[in-house]
């Protein structure tokens, strides 16, 4: 009996061990290093598509297509080191919240790099034809998107809910720059049906920069729900 | 020090107790109860949507929309049983791996039900226009959109991996249905701009259908991780 119950001590003891809090802490902030690696890369993706259709550089275009692979990389390693995390150190609270935020905003910005991809493509699709158009509007949806991208990531480091509701917000902006390109386009194509596939085209990229955008706010409605524990995704704080 | 030790046992013993086996696997039966469930609701939104559309049923398209309330407050329901179950039972290996992917699964889910919405959205501006043409191809996009929604959830419940592979594999049959829709609707707007804001309008049905087939890959592709421990995502399995 005594030696059944000094064992139980000794494991007590050896699990508490080997739950070194020091480690624990390193890990979370790889993990975060991680991630803000990650999504430098996906803002240069969207920046660079965008600019390979601006600017017509099929070059740049075909980097964006390649570059992806790494993100995907990225994007297993990561997720793989927060289930390691899960399972070996069993956090609790806000740690858990911390993780399964972290695997959610992975995958989302892992989504974002691929619609960065599609916009490249459609670049090189552009290029077979002459300019429709100087773009205007579209870069400015580019901004917008690599601003919600970056600021909701930043939100969820510093867990600042109130950084991750103004990203949420800039999504009506990006809704009305959407409308005005479609509405442009629309035009271009009643007036002349030769500009019919470029427009189209260009159409598809404001709704992947739209998309990216969308997947901000996702970002951005998970940090607000890790910090404040609160839902505000469908609208369910209103 | 008797106490002390004796106290330990007592501590463990407790522990112990309060992670009855059973009660855990109740708990993983309720959860996916509930993803079964919502994924009947999100199919329903699916064939729903594409019938709103097909049929110029606004009050069909008026139900989609108001329906997506019950999926997201599911949603959320689902992620906080996940996080419940993460954080109380601390589950290790298979158990862990399936919590983590339903909390993905769910998402998916929840996203999908966003693009049923959109479909229904689509389906009343349309219907402020004479019909542009018989739909075809968007039916079959649907109904193919909700078997890979359907099988892929089967997969993940039955922890079926050539089942989540046979549903990737249709992701293709999809982008070839999504470009043939592309090409036709090109067509009609080259001989007749009248039609270039319906055609515009369809050409983005077919999208949001594509992305449902997408998600249901990405189901999918989780599934054989779960089932398999393979990361077939990006092509890593090529």
């Amino acid at each position: 009996m005594f030696f059944s119950a000094s064992f139980a001590v000794s494991a007590v003891k050896k699990r508490i061990q080997n739950m070194p809090e020091r480690h624990f802490d390193q890990e979370l902030e790889e993990l975060k290093a991680n991630l803000l690696r990650m999504v430098g890369l996906v803002e240069q993706s969207i920046g660079e598509a965008v600019r390979a259709l601006v600017e017509r550089d099929e070059a740049l275009a075909g980097e964006v297509i390649r570059e992806d692979a790494r993100i995907d990389e990225m994007e297993v390693v990561v997720e793989e080191a927060c289930l390691r995390l899960l399972a070996l150190r069993q956090p609790i609270a806000v740690d858990l919240r911390f993780i399964t935020s972290a695997m959610k905003i992975n995958n989302d910005l892992e989504r974002m790099a691929d619609q960065a991809v599609n916009i490249a493509e459609r670049a090189l699709e552009l290029n077979k034809e002459p300019l429709l158009k100087p773009l205007i509007d579209i870069p400015r949806m580019s901004e917008l998107a690599q601003s919600m991208v970056k600021e909701s990531l930043d939100a969820f480091i510093h867990r600042d809910a109130a950084l991750a509701r103004s990203v949420r917000e800039r999504d009506d902006e990006m809704d009305h720059l959407r409308d005005q390109v479609f509405r442009e386009l629309l035009t271009y194509m009643m007036q002349d049906p030769k500009t019919i596939n470029r427009a189209v085209h260009l159409i598809l990229v404001a709704r992947h920069l739209e998309r990216i955008a969308d997947l901000a706010t996702n970002v951005a409605e998970d940090v607000v729900y890790f910090v404040q524990g609160k839902v505000i995704r469908h609208g369910l704080e209103e």
